[in-house]
């Protein structure tokens, strides 16, 4: 891509009402548009980074043997009025709206009781068991308070899938397939050295849930933590019979603030038997489907890594999300020559800087977009067949030859 | 992939207030469910299918240099009441929400405010233009009556475009340029031959505006042509001062009804005016963005693809678009072996009917389902080295050889 063909520039300031640095960077670098407060736009940069980072997650969960539906954003009350979670005194993030036909509609902030009734459909008998379902959608959720950039938003891009299952057994080998999958995801896009699977609260029907934390100084929750990690509890489950259980003591825990990148949960009955999603056993018996959910804020992974990695000159994209992986700066006739010939070549991971500006300004723009490799193609190095490699995460700068190049860009 | 996999399955009614046709078969088939009236979940084949029609639009508008973005659903009455289009008198399709924080909140039916105003933070100058920025997004319109399935929803998939230029003559060249965009999109999803642009009501800013009109017996529209086609007039347009401009009488003109799947409307100064997007001209004046806009309805497309095709036996999709290229249906051992093998190296174009189900059964639902070309693989022709190969459009059969098989798939 050259950027002269983009929209965006980056910009001095971001607008005075954003208190998080994360999307500062991220609407100075020209990815997001506040459109108010909790309301973001996703610009061309800041859509492939999200799409990066939606692709990773389906094929993980595509590999777990789960299939991709959408649904609807418009709810009937009707549904949800069965599981008493309509009232704004149960849920009280909803966004509601009227049909000018009649009658009162919601903006689902979940799908749990959409997805259960339509399973009435298709679920019959055990030998329809298991089910698996995914969907990216958009979220709606009316939260009182929106400050933390693009981590917590009114409308947000989510994955959400949901498990049916004959009984427990089979629910828990999906489970512990969907851990592993998270899991995964977390690796691929960078945060899997910081991001924790805790213990937390299991409502009404299980023990425990568990959530995926990421270590995050400015993150929202805090998680305790014995000394080698391997046990790591979400506050709200730090309570003595817990602690017990676990052999430990609250005194050895440590803690940290962290942000939550994922959550997996085991529902049991909580929505098919209120909704009424039942099938036929083996001999004969109709049972209640077992099920579970399983979700990751996906504009919330991008804006934690955003905040995760940045640092003083700006946003720091690892290199399986970024929205390009090179940036290429020319300087001199037989640079842009090269250069132009490079960006045709890949125009998917190279983003050309043919801006008739100034090299200081196509360097301090390149660290603040965070684009993982920076190469600079200079008639002087060219000369020596050479060009100058610059890594965004560690500043490192090396001379790589022509050939190491064309190698690299192939990959 | 492996129908027992999936968790649709074909139904055999589709639910009573459900009168298109299409969308009638789109339940039945499990491309489609009802969530209520003029509100409709993507099931995996129905997504499948939307994704291939979106990809297929994604390539034509990136060809013509239009960036890709995606704005928020969630919008701020300001923005629309500096254009008279907030209130319920001027535009009667709002959804319209409140804020727990106080405040209203609209629904978006269409962009041009937002992306109009979001360009007043990066077109400053002539420099800066022209800009191209386009999305697919979910747009809500609080639609009085639902009635024609997914052809007229009050959620629905849109492809959006929007031109930035710095005179008309810069917008006449992108126009030209999406108006073969659009001839190609038509021809990619398969409805080239029946797919007319069409002059219709130009709004107060421009004579004409275009429509894309599909010919359809249940379309809600009915379009004026003269004999070779060469005017295609929407009725609004049909009036003494225009029939004189093209030079035809309004006796020689034949009707049809049809369905519109696209528009591109020059906006002129319409929005750019009132929300105060201008930019430096290159002699230093102050000027007013020209605009243009560009739509088309992605789930509407495929509502009008099935309804257009469908027959007796139910639904008929063009090749670009199919959820899959080939149902494949497998008899005996031998040719279940086959099979499995052929799925396993083609799980993104084969269906592979693997359930425990009479071969009657198995060929009504691959009617139904509308697959372009089933494949019965049995120990029978097996065999002889051949297989059976029927396309759903003729119905027309013929045996192939393995050999001939194999290169078809390889494609």
């Amino acid at each position: 891509m050259k950027l002269s063909r983009s929209f965006t520039r980056t910009l001095r300031n971001a607008p005075k009402d954003e208190t998080a640095r994360s999307a500062q960077y991220l609407i100075r670098a020209g990815f997001v548009n506040k459109e108010m407060a909790g309301v973001y736009d996703f610009l061309p940069l800041g859509l492939r980074t999200l799409k990066n980072i939606e692709q990773i997650i389906r094929e993980e969960m595509n590999a777990i043997g789960a299939e991709e539906l959408q649904m609807s954003a418009l709810q009937n009350p009707e549904l949800w009025e069965k599981t008493d979670r309509w009232s704004d005194q149960e849920v009280d993030i909803w966004f509601k709206t009227e049909l000018s036909a009649g009658g009162e509609l919601g903006l689902a902030p979940t799908h749990e009781e959409p997805i259960t009734n339509l399973m009435k459909t298709y679920i019959k008998s055990y030998k329809d068991l298991p089910v698996f379902a995914y969907q990216f959608q958009t979220k709606f959720r009316n939260e009182l308070r929106a400050k933390s950039g693009i981590m917590r938003t009114r409308e947000f891009l989510m994955k959400d899938m949901y498990s049916f299952c004959a009984d427990e057994e089979t629910h828990n080998e999906f489970y512990h397939k969907a851990e592993e999958a998270y899991k995964r995801v977390y690796e691929r896009v960078g945060l899997g050295d910081c991001t924790h699977q805790t213990f937390a609260s299991g409502g009404i029907f299980a023990k425990f849930s568990h959530e995926f934390q990421t270590e995050l100084p400015v993150g929202e929750d805090t998680i305790y933590y014995n000394d080698d990690k391997s046990i790591v509890l979400n506050e709200e489950v730090v309570l003595p019979e817990v602690l017990d259980e676990f052999g430990v003591k609250k005194e050895d825990l440590k803690s940290e603030n962290a942000a939550e990148v994922g959550n997996i949960f085991t529902l049991k009955y909580k929505y098919s038997e209120p909704l009424g999603l039942k099938f036929d056993s083996k001999d004969g018996k109709e049972q209640t489907v077992f099920m579970g959910c399983y979700g990751i804020g996906v504009s919330r992974v991008m804006g934690v890594i955003a905040e995760k990695f940045a640092d003083d000159k700006g946003l720091v994209w690892p290199e399986n999300i970024a929205p390009y992986k090179y940036y290429i700066i020319a300087i001199g006739e037989a640079g842009n020559k090269i250069a132009s010939e490079l960006e045709k070549e890949h125009p998917e991971t190279i983003l050309l800087d043919d801006r008739d500006a100034r090299v200081g300004e196509k360097f301090a723009d390149a660290e603040l977009m965070g684009i993982p490799y920076r190469i600079v193609i200079s008639d002087k190095t060219i000369a020596e067949e050479k060009v100058e490699w610059a890594d965004r995460k560690t500043g490192e700068t090396k001379l790589l030859t022509m050939g190491e190049l064309t190698a690299i860009l192939q990959k």
